[in-house]
């Protein structure tokens, strides 16, 4: 089975870092394909630079289609993720969505910690449907840098964060965003409850889709688009718009 | 006033309507500014194409960036707004979350007519959190070509649905898209309560937010990009991102 | 444009300060017409009042129907919104709804700052069905005259209110309660996000409203209504009930 | 026990009707003391006569405050709830939320019928936070002057109208209204669930409170008022405000 | 009347003091029949222990079918409310459900006090559909061993958690668990809402529905089984399930 | 990787058919453990069932804890789900549950088709805080000996009710009970969007979780039980009890 992971920024150590992640989660037999936006923003972090990695991110997805069984988007917004399913032939999956999935699977309610804020997490959650079990988001006040220069002190702050959240009635915890999966070794032992790291849980949820051979919609807003004209982009994905 | 009405495909001719639409809806004083994106797609109709629209749209956008005292969004899918939001100096309305916030000023609940599927519509307001007062969606099985060769045919399929959503409790009806902003001036005397069409109430509301001079946000979502890197944009959307 | 901005107390000093901002808000041409109801509350603090003052107000607004374009409440509780929807042939805004629908304009989320409790404010925009995007609301310990007698202190501990609702998300603030609207010149520069006063909002979205000439409902709970008999009430509200 | 039924509207026979209800349910014992407001609508069947009978009925309240052990609001509208219960020194009862809170505690959802439109009903449940089990309204097309004319026709639209209810899931069956309830004894065997008719339902629930000797809260939206100054209301009702 | 007030767990002092309270609470003419289940948890605290609970307690209930007129759930986990309202001839009332809806009744909005974890309550209300109008629930770090070394300390620690309910706007607290119901004498004059005891409420509301006489549902899933073909209970239980 | 495929009635046909789907559905290495339980309704269809089932599949998992890596509740109500995920070392995984979720990433709503009624799936993906992608549920009103009989006029119902929710806008189908995962091969070339089987969706996702590796809550409702006495239960299920 090749899964395609697609980083939606065009920082390559990124896409590197969560294809590591990938491997080191995935069953026997997967191999990851990694791959990067050719434009686009080298981090998102504003909801403008989300907006044209969801174009750059189609673009990329778009040049595998059909040469990969399942795309994992390496990227904690779920950027471009209906738009995606949409186009794709095989199932995509979100690293934020499929860590709050299997989430429901492991108790009754999850939070979600990050480094920085939470707004765009709630917003993607609540965009997800998934808000009912939702515990609580803790923004932890320490930028990646810092982790590196003092991991100590970040990983107490988050330490704090997440018991927080299991007194709020979190029965697992969802590691919001990159910066987040790298502490999770350090972590994993400090928490009460599970950890769940979003590359980890998208490429074993991909799996399971691939191995349920799900059939493509062909009516709906997830139909395959048939004869759309769009101007600008690149061959394949022009190509996949056509139908 | 100048206020920038910004379709989301590269059809000129649906710019030119759009923008007559604003003209005979605004104010006295007020100028209206058509543009339209340079790439993406003709007409939106799937998830993708949005998403591509929403980078040209961003892009069209940052070149009147302190040129225009507001913006409004002439897509029906309200593209990109929350980006174009952060992105822009000025207030920025999308034309269905307009008429649906005019409509809860005008009753209890509302409805919302369209041609075609009204899943995107469903799925529209419920992101922008205006479910509560929604009293249904009807899609007509009406194509804009079908409306052309026999209006009055289109005109009764219409107003049946319009019934049907005023039997639901609806005291006002949004029209969801062009082809429907069109038919206005032959339903409104079929319509036992009132139509929105959402160029119209974009346009009055976004003339309301700059009579109330709101503050730029200096922090949160909607702050302005500061100091952002992205290739493969336009340098007027990159320079936005820049700060 | 003549827009009623109806008190629903019976202090003629808090009429004239609403009225002073709502022609301070308001765009050229429009002219402000003041009332104030013939009994009721002196100001509304409970639920009774709240009620007694609904009927004042009714009656109050009967002797304008048909003289003026718009009506705004000028009252924190949107008293009576829905009743005078009903029964007035002009569009009816309320300042707290007002103020709210343009905070779904400015940015993803809001909140709400006021003196005293939030209860009321909490409920009203659950009945009004915008809790959806409503990042918290914020009670400020401190009454009006403490406002007027230490203006310094007060506004110190507004602003760590607002700043407190920033961090929980809100990307525009909406002052509650005439007593708020007073302070917003000295908090402008003091918050960073946008503050959103009652009577402007509900100023300007009533003329965006006239402008769009809606129809009234024929049909429905917003229906003018016809035959009705009711004793006890002024001859002008008895005659639009009569229709 | 003394149960004070006031009605909110100002038609005897309705409050006669209501009494005579109210005594066929009550346990032995209770006292039903029937009441009818001095001024305010013949029938509500508008917003704004709803708003006027709440100070109508505010003020018959105030009259037999201290004298009665608990009141049951004899008006499907459930008009001024929420007022009576702050300003009464008893407990106050709503004849729908009372029939819906009954249904609670009879299955898993419940359904309501009555005569004409359902609009209202389906705000007020909303309103009162009883919508999570709500299975379905129905809106049945006949008159109460129909009803009489000829009550076989009338029964048996309201039996489909029940069953269709019964499909939707609903366990139990809120009649709205007065008509319905005086439907009631031909409709209980033609119905597969019980039938919730709601001055039985208040009448009975108002005993469990009284019989309870629940506290009068000190503080919050529910505490007596005090010191509050009002003009124009009555004697009595001006003596419950100022406390 | 006769009302079964069935406890979940197998501790007869339990039972005994449940049995006690109801008979305190109860109309002049009821009698109270106190059961304990012949197996099961002799505590439940778990979710597992619950479930086994649940059977246990059908089993009981199964004994008493025909033989009593309601029945109380003396479990502050409402153990198996719905299975026992379909198989019962009779209703039946769970003990926290029922404070809820007297919540309802006697304000705007609730909280609910419980000694340990709060989690299992939110998720109690949750599920009966009650979340919207409960302000916060609070959980005091208090061990039932510990209320009786040292109640002076419980009881401030518990007043304390109430007084943050009503300041997040509580207008009654439901006291949740049996340890609860025991310290509401020493609370009640502490607290400035009144407290909701929820054997009292139940046995109560169970008396109104009682007098109220509500048919069985004939159809539904609260209809009484017919025909199930159950092994391993006992043969009351069997018997109901085979109708 | 041990599967358990635990039945939650004592009918060892249905357990049997089950297992025979687990092992069409799972990966290759997977060993499917089938079984049944000792005591408890042969089929279930009440809640009074579905409870007494809940106390015997907990006695059915405590036999297998420890020796298997996963469980799947091979039983369309998912019983238990909850206290199994607690009283069991490894993951539990519900047959609905896990549909519901994979069908959150196909597409953006699903539906739902049964035979029979609907109602306890409405209540239980409302339980599992599931509903806000579900786009309607459908109940088709052919009895499992019917499909048997006349597969054809089966096949054409169900067919023409999943049109319906795909035409309400679901992107793909829950097939609800083991009768309908008998009528998929059937109905997969007759569906325009795919179909959901619950039994091989639990499989990939339980073979998923295993996976993941996630740790054991050690707090909240979802940590192992200890030092719990409960009577009247399996040794096996005892000694999980006592931890």
């Amino acid at each position: 089975m090749r899964i395609l992971v697609a980083n939606a920024n065009t920082t390559e150590a990124i896409t590197e870092v969560c294809a590591a992640s990938a491997r080191a989660a995935c069953s026997e037999g997967t191999e990851v394909v990694p791959a990067t936006p050719r434009f686009g923003p080298a981090v998102i972090s504003t909801r403008a630079e989300n907006a044209v990695a969801a174009h750059a991110l189609l673009e990329l997805l778009a040049e595998h289609a059909g040469s990969v069984d399942a795309v994992v988007l390496a990227v904690s917004h779920d950027t471009a993720l209906d738009a995606a399913r949409q186009v794709m032939p095989c199932p995509v999956v979100g690293m934020t969505e499929a860590a709050c999935l299997a989430a429901h699977m492991l108790g009754a309610r999850f939070g979600l910690v990050t480094l920085g804020a939470t707004e765009m997490y709630r917003e993607l959650i609540a965009r997800h449907g998934l808000s009912a079990r939702l515990a609580g988001l803790a923004g932890v006040d320490v930028t990646p840098p810092q982790v590196l220069a003092d991991p100590d002190v970040a990983t107490e702050k988050v330490r704090v964060a997440i018991a927080g959240l299991v007194e709020a009635g979190a029965d697992s915890i969802v590691l919001g965003g990159a910066a987040m999966a790298g502490m999770e070794p350090r972590l994993r032992d400090l928490s009460p409850v599970p950890l769940l790291d979003g590359i980890a849980c998208a490429v074993r949820l991909a799996e399971a889709l691939v191995g349920l051979r799900p059939a493509k919609p062909r009516t709906g807003t997830m139909a395959a688009p048939r004869g759309r004209a769009v101007s600008g982009v690149s061959p394949a994905l022009a190509a996949l718009l056509l139908g």
